[in-house]
């Protein structure tokens, strides 16, 4: 069988590797549209933050590794379409030639891109996106050649508060702009005080509802001009969220979900059973309301991928879902969530209550214990936990893994309170702080 | 109504203010035997270990603190005897008065306390067990008062090896000396080698399967005397586990259960429907056998004292049970755990199937990844995950409590390793240590 992947990276390669270690009599052809398949892209940040650090580290298979195992690799293929009729994919390389390819089984795994809207100047040499390893390098190459003291990063998701951190560390003054009118806005505020204070105590000038107009190049540096003030600065971070690579998918008339992500069912089908896809291109289904959604994530393209090359093959597997489970650090924070917050709850159609506690990461008669702050959301009408969100300095990264088990499993409130969790004064207090919020919850919920 | 509790630590205290609380009509008496009630005994080793840090620190609260809100709390009141058909209990105080109290309903939260087998000189002083805040005083006043080198620790269990790290980082030499013939001999060994390799390199000297014959005091040093071997030292920790206080229950004729620990109902009602009991003395229903276990934990004590509250005033509340979970130090390790083993999951019954696995702690990618070394046991027949070990440097301590709402909802492997966990490099690698590990047993669990 013909099985051809569009996009290397953790999806595709993911699935062509499955697939040829486990069923090697298939034809795998793999299209990929960069240089590069299989890197750390979420490491990105981490290496950049250090200038010792090369990028090129982060890549975690070579290319050769992959056709090593019989995995037929083209680099530098850009796919424009799809003929579902004939069975085939054509496009152009980089270097401008044409091609098709012909397939028994179409897997897309084409990723996301970063969200670029129509601002002038957004093609400026000096102005990066940050998706790709070849952005990391151009990044790299452009802070070790020119003198980079300010640098302004437009959006304030992860990954432009994850480069915050990393061009801070490079002593970098950032400043940083947002169009929404909040940083994080997901966040319940009390969860969101403590990580603009994180921002305000490293000396990060941000500001929300700033939506920028036009970036200027003015000689060495450039103008990023919003409707209010106008920041000179030396380097532009474009962090203004992702969206799915799903147009091929599109034009051959594969039904789409939310935010134009690919649809699929459990089985990581498209609306054309011969057509399968997964990863950031794809909608994945919510663990509690069971609906599509579209929540880019490492992990879900893995999970995807491997359930997808099952299915390609002929084993029967499903994907549970996802519950877009997050952690990421600012600075001195670690930021996590697991589930619907209440505005999303509510959304979801459910009747939801809410608990907000302040606790602690070591038993209170520990030193140096650190403020955790939780919120945790459940259903009214059956207690159900629909949500967990953490802040804290220690202790929430992998805490919040606890709230993602008790979501799988449909806990209620008074369910995940009486979980026997772990305790030692260096690592939690007696009441963990998710069962010590559930408690609180189910209080809430008492008629 | 008169409530008597017989206890005045975590399972008697918490149920004494919550009644107190929330039915302040009740009268409500604790007698405790020690001068000492709401501390925070885990946090000991901890303080113990820090010259500087006086150990009075970590009472929580003092006892004008229950008095104000209405308990009558009296002290140095040893219990030793209960009149089930008076409904009264009797005693001795600590100078020597005798003393009888009624009561309506009578709440057993005698606790455990150290074992000490008729070994010669463990009475000696400069020979202490750690359980009491009047130990830790004790031994706070020991290494002020002497000249303190060298310290023999007997028993390695979580206080002992508490206590060695305690004692290292003051400077002292600790030799530890275990009777049984592994260290740990509940973790696997995969899992117990890196511990054991922590202690040989913190220089610390330990023999297995040495049993202590007498211990001497000769001038300003003692002798410890095994079958083998002397070891000369200036002060002793005597860590050999604990025994339940349920003597007054065993002569009141209450039924025990494993380890002569008082045998309870989901309700925390002993054989006697008008005596109660909960924490270290009392046994608990394990949450995968359903069966009575005796594993005294300060979590368990403080739960099952909040839900005997309940029941007494008449509200009904059923405690679920536990698991087990639990986590300790050793030096820079973490080792944690939850559920059951593989032989204690033979025992119960199971037919168990076992991985272990090794992982980092952050993206391969990251510096200073950790290893985590992960032993995840589940049912052959039916999948349903069992017990879940950790040990490493870091990522465990919060990590397990992830396995142990799996285990509480009486997930499958397979459940379990489709659980959206969060992702971010420096906090887990992709695939997080327990969906890993549940994977790789789904694989295991193939027909």
């Amino acid at each position: 069988m013909k099985i051809l992947i569009v996009g290397g990276d953790a999806a595709g390669m993911s699935a062509a590797s499955q697939i040829k270690r486990k069923y090697p009599e298939n034809h795998v052809v793999v299209l990929e549209a960069t240089q590069d398949v299989s890197y750390s892209a979420c490491t990105m940040p981490y290496s950049i933050a250090d200038p010792d650090d090369d990028i090129e580290r982060l890549i975690v298979r070579a290319p050769k590794e992959f056709r090593k195992i019989g995995i037929e690799l083209h680099l530098g293929h850009f796919v424009d379409k799809i003929d579902r009729d004939k069975k085939t994919v054509s496009g152009r390389t980089t270097k401008g030639e044409e091609f098709l390819f012909s397939y028994d089984k179409l897997f897309i795994a084409t990723g996301n891109r970063p969200f670029m809207p129509p601002i002038k100047g957004l093609d400026l040499y000096g102005v990066f996106p940050l998706k790709s390893l070849e952005h990391g390098r151009q990044i790299d190459k452009y802070l070790e050649e020119n003198t980079v003291k300010r640098a302004v990063i437009i959006g304030m998701g992860y990954i432009g508060l994850e480069m915050c951190e990393a061009l801070y560390s490079r002593n970098i003054e950032v400043t940083m702009v947002e169009a929404a009118p909040e940083v994080l806005g997901w966040l319940h505020k009390d969860l969101r005080n403590p990580v603009k204070k994180e921002l305000d105590d490293k000396g990060i000038d941000y500001f929300i509802n700033t939506k920028v107009i036009e970036i200027q190049k003015s000689g060495s540096f450039f103008t990023v001009k919003t409707e209010d003030k106008n920041f000179e600065t030396d380097l532009v971070i474009a962090s203004m969220g992702v969206v799915p690579n799903s147009e091929i998918a599109e034009k051959a008339g594969l039904e789409l979900g939310p935010s134009k992500a690919i649809r699929v069912n459990t089985y990581m089908q498209t609306s054309d059973p011969d057509i399968y896809t997964a990863g950031d291109c794809a909608c994945a289904r919510h663990i509690i309301t069971k609906k599509c959604v579209w929540i880019p994530l490492a992990l879900t393209a893995n999970r995807g991928g491997r359930v997808a090359a099952k299915n390609i093959v002929g084993e029967k597997a499903e994907f549970p879902g996802i519950l877009g489970t997050a952690v990421f650090k600012v600075f001195d924070y670690e930021v996590a969530r697991t589930g619907f917050n209440f505005d999303e709850a509510k959304e979801s159609g459910f009747d939801p209550v809410e608990v907000l506690i302040t606790t602690i990461s070591k038993a209170h008669t520990c030193k140096n214990s650190q403020k955790i702050y939780v919120n945790m959301i459940a259903d009214k009408k059956t207690g159900q936990v629909l949500g967990l969100f953490m802040v804290g300095k220690e202790g929430v990264a992998r805490r919040i893994n606890s709230g993602a088990v008790a979501l799988h499993a449909g806990m209620k409130a008074d369910e995940l309170a009486e979980v026997d969790m772990a305790y030692a004064p260096p690592f939690s207090p007696v009441w963990d702080p998710v069962i010590l919020a559930a408690g609180e919850l189910v209080k809430k919920l008492e008629p």
